[in-house]
């Protein structure tokens, strides 16, 4: 039987650890799975031939960047966002509301939606439940989010009342869902740091009833504690048979340990932007490849790493290239740390699938240094 | 039987184009050939997986630039040049020469030598002939080019007198060349603009007996009558069974008309470097993708073009990425501006075989309009 679209199967369970498989209109996802950010409709620095080589399944990409340029209808007329990018696979558009929080000039909320100026030249724009879905619909991602108030996770009385508009404007927007085969809604949970407020959260969200669930609102500055108390609230509350994804999450520590809490979806642009900056993901922790300790290196990036990028050169190679400022340094690194975590998305799967998850977790989780304790000469 | 290392076998001749096979220690080079420029040991933007898929077969490498930074006894110890930026086919290195002249802070020549400042660091480094075939036997290249003196083509008297400097050099060069059967040394024909000083420079380079022959100090603002008389000139004068490389030059007309007068072998890093500035070549000319003319533009950069960038993306998502200030612009007009000039080689090639190349010729030019003739918009 052809499995129904939007559908997730659990195939195993580890733990609170998920394997899973969700059925989209682009083919299936393979959880727990980790998304390449293409924030302006590429990922950067990576062809689409080079993200299927390197095993990326579903790409993230950002509705408040492609609405302000170069404009959703504009990509709709081209056919949509799959054909604009050239990437066939699943892709999945956030709402816009959390850049319209982080990036904008200036943004006013009211009731209704939201006020800003545009980060590129300041002109004035407004984003609504209903906006955000429209602006979603004409770029056509297979996962559509739900737009929501994101704030500062620290304020109990101003989460209380952010939490409630997010609400409202979750009703709004799965009212403006007018296309439930081609496009997945997702409601996104939201609370801060604040237990009862998740908790109310989540079950707010799942009375809606939506084919997957996201939790935002964290990674923005809170301690590693409270985000894993966070999920540890949450994700028992979520129901079994819908995908759960941590929306711009993206360490090493923090996929396993999000895996670990019962999360099947992440995404984060920090690969990417380690590797602009010279730096590389591994499991034994990130290592800065310009530091002169590299110079002659001959060993890859990873030993045992399988992507292009170590399957071919050397460390001595790509430190030249980013004293060089050649763009392949971009290219070759993006690459890698793209595959590190895709490679350990791929792993903990495994690892869920024989049941081993946990051993596979506390192993990993104690051979990683975090970026702070790394060796090396000053840059 | 197995062909001997850097023979040239001469398949074809219509007029004075030539189809051939140079065999080299990292396999056959077809000609006419357009090799890509790598300058510090990559070509920019694009990995090499890229380069063979879009038809690379020859890649040229900048002596100048590896000696200074990392260092060619660094690239010897990580295995030569093919092994550090993973480029298995053939690769050229050019003597330095032509980057002391045109790059360096200061430049004092003798008869010795050359004292120069590196651009990077005003370091004080000193090129003879034999230092330039220690570096490029270190750097390990398949082709090695003579250590020539490189000077304004319009002053006849100091023209002579550096002539006769780069023939001395080259007695020097073909001295220290250890390697015949791992490095073909090619002499370099100069002589600026001057019709006695080429034809005596073919003729002294020919009595020392190279396995190739380069012609250089063109592209460098003399008129392209003046080019097109000095290739009618030299080229009759070198043997048939020996290569013909016509360094730095790239422009689609400059490959026609260098075929079309007896040209084997040419690179240029003029295809990278329009890429990296929004624009395209095409068979009708070069075209500013980033006008606002291709804003919707739902067409291929160059239709018939069988690139991976032509195949899947339209113009406007390349002027978006270029509007975004995207890295994959840089990757995505690369792939195109190569696969444009090495597709013409191989079309020029074909017309060769098939006794067509007059035609195929004239047809080209006819259609192609040079750049200051670009409609559009203004940048």
């Amino acid at each position: 039987m052809h499995p129904r679209v939007f559908s997730f199967t659990l195939q195993a369970a580890d733990g609170a650890a998920r394997a899973g498989v969700f059925q989209t209109p682009h083919g299936p996802l393979f959880t727990p799975v980790f998304a390449p950010v293409g924030t302006q409709g590429t990922v950067k620095a990576v062809t689409p031939r080079d993200l299927v080589d390197l095993g990326a399944s579903l790409i993230l990409a950002n509705t408040y960047h492609l609405y302000l340029r170069p404009g959703d209808e504009l990509i709709r007329g081209l056919g949509g966002l799959h054909t604009f990018m050239a990437w066939d696979g699943p892709i999945l558009t956030d709402s816009g509301g959390f850049q319209v929080w982080s990036l904008s000039a200036i943004n006013q909320i009211d009731d209704e939606g939201v006020t800003f100026r545009s980060h590129l030249d300041g002109s004035l724009h407004r984003l609504t439940p209903e906006r955000s879905m429209a602006i979603q619909q004409n770029l056509g991602a297979d996962i559509i989010m739900c737009f929501d108030e994101c704030t500062t996770p620290f304020d109990h009385q101003y989460n209380r009342i952010a939490l409630e508009r997010t609400h409202r404007w979750a009703e709004r927007c799965r009212a403006a869902w007018t296309n439930p085969d081609r496009q997945a809604l997702f409601g996104i949970v939201q609370g801060g740091i604040y237990d009862d407020l998740r908790r109310e959260s989540a079950r707010t969200l799942v009375g809606m009833d939506f084919p997957g669930y996201a939790i935002g609102g964290l990674s923005v500055g809170e301690s590693k504690e409270d985000m894993h108390r966070i999920l540890e609230t949450v994700t028992p509350l979520l129901p079994e048979d819908k995908p759960r994804y941590l929306m711009g999450v993206g360490t090493i520590p923090d996929l396993i340990n999000g895996v670990a809490r019962g999360i099947d979806i992440f995404d984060c642009a920090l690969p990417t932007r380690v590797a602009r900056h010279g730096a590389a993901l591994t499991r034994q922790g990130q290592i800065t490849i310009r530091n002169a300790t590299y110079t002659r290196d001959p060993a890859p990036v990873e030993e045992g790493c399988d992507c292009y990028t170590c399957q071919h050169f050397s460390r001595a190679y790509l430190r030249h290239l980013i004293n060089s400022q050649e763009i392949l340094a971009h290219i070759l690194l993006s690459i890698h740390n793209l595959r590190a975590l895709i490679r350990l998305a791929g792993d903990m799967r495994a690892a869920i699938l024989e049941g081993r998850f946990t051993s596979f977790a506390a192993e990993t989780l104690a051979n990683y240094h975090s970026p702070k304790d790394e060796q090396g000469e000053p840059q």
